[in-house]
């Protein structure tokens, strides 16, 4: 009997997939945005998939797995775009989508497993008035364990900074992958060890997040004449610090008109676009900014539409952050985009200068954020994809210009972050799976200790070639 | 018979009081903090109070006092500081504060009579788990309306900036000073006019405010070796995106143990503190962060006090803004202090700077507020009084090293802002205050035209004089 025949059958009573094609397609996530990993993850697989229904039924396969030294990779819903959930040395892909109860709501916070889906959890809050501070423009399809272990931010994060900022998250319950597997429950400084880990080092079970007031926020699109003035309009409106918005994004022309089909009749081709969620008791306050900015237009506010339009037309939020890449993806399958860092307080200038310097090859979509503090904006920017080499040095200049690159044709931890090791999440790693099981090839660190960041060589997994 | 006499005849049925032991108190706010103030406004009160219980009744009292040419001067509690509501040329004192009634809350807003009080809104408004985005320290006493008209911000700022901040007002009705008085709805752009500017230019009978998330805010007292530790540990705390606090105050040794008696069992004289109030799901997340700092020694916190400490001590708010100042003029009546802005992104080297500069003549007291979008600190410090000429050089240093002086020993908008003519107030005060009657002496571009504000003389109004 092989290993993954005897862990079947230990495994018996679970929900194990095995039918090849069902398992692939449960090993994917959305890679394919980027045309590198594409050509590196086409073919990863896992052998089986797992669904888990209770923390006791995690225990049981890490328990199982640990015993034949079997990977592990962890799956919630699939929506990350580096490969965080595609099993790069195969073994059983844990999915947590079916752990997905809202358990418990309380002033300011909530507790949900880790499956639970994004907009579930909102919808449970929203009976007590409250909503979740931040989440990715996935957020029908996400879920709360995959966006904490993958993601970083998204819509929210201009009033609230980003997930790896203290008390954006207030407790985990994280299963170690030991002989003995053991639950532990973090918060405060603990939290960054598994948090934006990939779930290299223990599998996130059960979530507190914090709640903020909900709101029906008007969904705005203001038209400008140049990429710079809504930049520049962007900025002002995020650093209005009496005018409640949830997202500002300014995206240049003509990606507006061309990727946001089902909005095309409020958009002309030359027009970029700032796309803004406005509280809606702020809207008088908003269209007296609005007033100050001679070459701002509001093309679109949700609150005067049609009730056809409200119904039909697509949120905001999912023309933002990475909707803007995946409506462009569904007009141009060619194109690929980049994620950048602009640093207050250089940010406008140098968004607008590297999309000078660029023109139609690498065209401008910014996201304000809170950072450090601070209002800076993050990018976005969709690029006319033509080959690897060119596209590896778009981000070089990027970074020659004082604009860091969070790369996202990497599907390591440390590419697609902060180019360096994290000693926290690979201390944790040592201690909560010693045999390196969990999602094997995502943390270089752990690999390869003596990888040299600095070189800018890429690192591959050997798991991959294999 | 008098004007006075005929006035009193024509608002028969109105509560009006004229004994003048009655008047001359209902006539003074908290223009004693300042030495300069005490002498030139002690003299100063009006002829009659009107204590209006309507619009209507604000309006009929308007029209008779027009038509006799009798200066109105409009009161809510007199918890001002700058002798915003003292009528300096006598005339009626207009009593607001049982124009009371908070009339609707819905989602985000509430709408309230100008003379509400502000932590009866709050307690109205957290029945729907939403309170006021920012309140003075006053705010068991200070009415709504008197927020509006002579404050700028307070507890809360550090997350919304302040009043004068798009979105942090949202409607106001506003009746004028004309012969047939006209009530106004103001909002958007239209608020600038009569917010901040002491009653000179319309009266502000209804108004509608912003609300946000409620919560049972911890109290935290946070001890350190030097004020530039507290001042820097604070500047950090504000500056973290995720974990929700409302108000962060540095005050220098000796300051918190001689002035904050009741809290003295947890102090040290030598000790500077961080008065705080943080949301009560984000202490993890606040224990963590304070971990960071070595120096910083949690003294005090709410949610683990004793039932009688929470019971007996005041709260935390009571203790920062101008309740410092007023604990410390209880202790020791010879103090007064300043209001200064230390701009971004200097301002913890300037407030250091400055603090040693003047060692203990000069206390240093901050507020951490957003301005403009950004962290910033504005300082309220505790001056030893001791002469009217070496304040004015105090003020004229903090100046010097560019950090402006909102003056609080003068009483006219002008002089204690932005030291320039606001020309929208001017406009709408001409519109709507054309005889001038409306708290005279307070708007020296309305009284002076010609007034330099760079010759750094002191306006002094004629009526004063007199």
């Amino acid at each position: 009997m092989t290993d993954l025949a005897a862990l079947k059958a230990e495994l018996e009573g679970l929900a194990i997939e095995d039918n090849p094609q069902i398992v692939r397609q449960k090993s994917r996530d959305f890679f394919w945005y980027s045309p590198i990993l594409k050509r590196q993850l086409e073919e990863v697989t896992g052998d089986l998939v797992v669904t888990v229904r209770s923390e006791a039924e995690v225990i049981r396969v890490l328990k199982a797995c640990y015993a034949r030294d079997i990977p592990v990779t962890t799956r919630g819903a699939g929506t990350g775009n580096y490969g965080q959930a595609m099993p790069l040395s195969g073994g059983v892909v844990l999915n947590l989508a079916e752990m997905n109860q809202v358990l418990e709501i309380s002033t300011g916070a909530v507790r949900a497993e880790a499956g639970a889906i994004i907009a579930t959890i909102d919808e449970a809050a929203r009976k007590s008035g409250q909503e979740l501070r931040m989440h990715p423009s996935t957020s029908r399809t996400a879920t709360i364990g995959g966006f904490i272990a993958g993601g970083s931010g998204g819509i929210g994060s201009i009033n609230w900074g980003g997930l790896r900022d203290f008390g954006n998250i207030l407790k985990l319950r994280v299963v170690t992958m030991e002989e003995e597997p053991r639950v532990l429950e973090m918060s405060g400084e603990d939290l960054h060890k598994v948090s934006h880990a990939y779930g290299t080092n223990g599998i996130i079970t059960e979530v507190e997040m914090p709640l903020t007031a909900a709101y029906d926020w008007v969904d705005v699109l203001v038209g400008f004449d140049s990429f710079a003035d809504a930049a520049r309009f962007g900025d002002a409106l995020a650093n209005q610090d009496g005018l409640l918005t949830k997202e500002i994004a300014p995206i240049a022309a003509p990606l507006p008109y061309d990727y946001f089909l089902r909005h095309r009749k409020y958009l002309h081709s030359n027009q970029s676009v700032c796309a803004i969620l406005v509280a809606p008791f702020a809207m008088d306050a908003f269209a007296a900014f609005c007033g100050r900015y001679a070459d701002a237009t509001v093309l679109y506010r949700s609150d005067r539409a049609s009730e056809e339009d409200r119904k039909t037309l697509p949120p905001v939020s999912e023309l933002t952050w990475n909707h803007t890449t995946l409506r462009g993806l569904r007009v141009d399958p060619t194109i690929t985009y980049l994620q950048v860092l602009y640093p207050f307080p250089d940010h406008i200038r140098k968004a607008v200068q590297l999309a000078e310097l660029f023109g139609d090859e690498v065209v401008g979509h910014l996201e304000f954020v809170r950072f450090d503090g601070k209002v800076t904006c993050f990018g976005l920017p969709v690029v006319r994809y033509t080959t690897e080499e060119r596209l590896e040095e778009i981000m070089r200049i990027h970074e020659e210009h004082g604009c860091p690159i969070f790369n996202p044709h990497r599907y390591t931890l440390e590419e697609g972050g902060m180019k360096q090791t994290d000693e926290v999440q690979l201390a944790f790693k040592k201690e909560a799976d010693p045999k390196g099981l969990l999602n094997p090839g995502k943390m270089i660190a752990w690999e390869n200790p003596d990888f040299d960041f600095s070189s800018r060589q890429t690192y591959l997994f050997p798991g991959l070639a294999s």
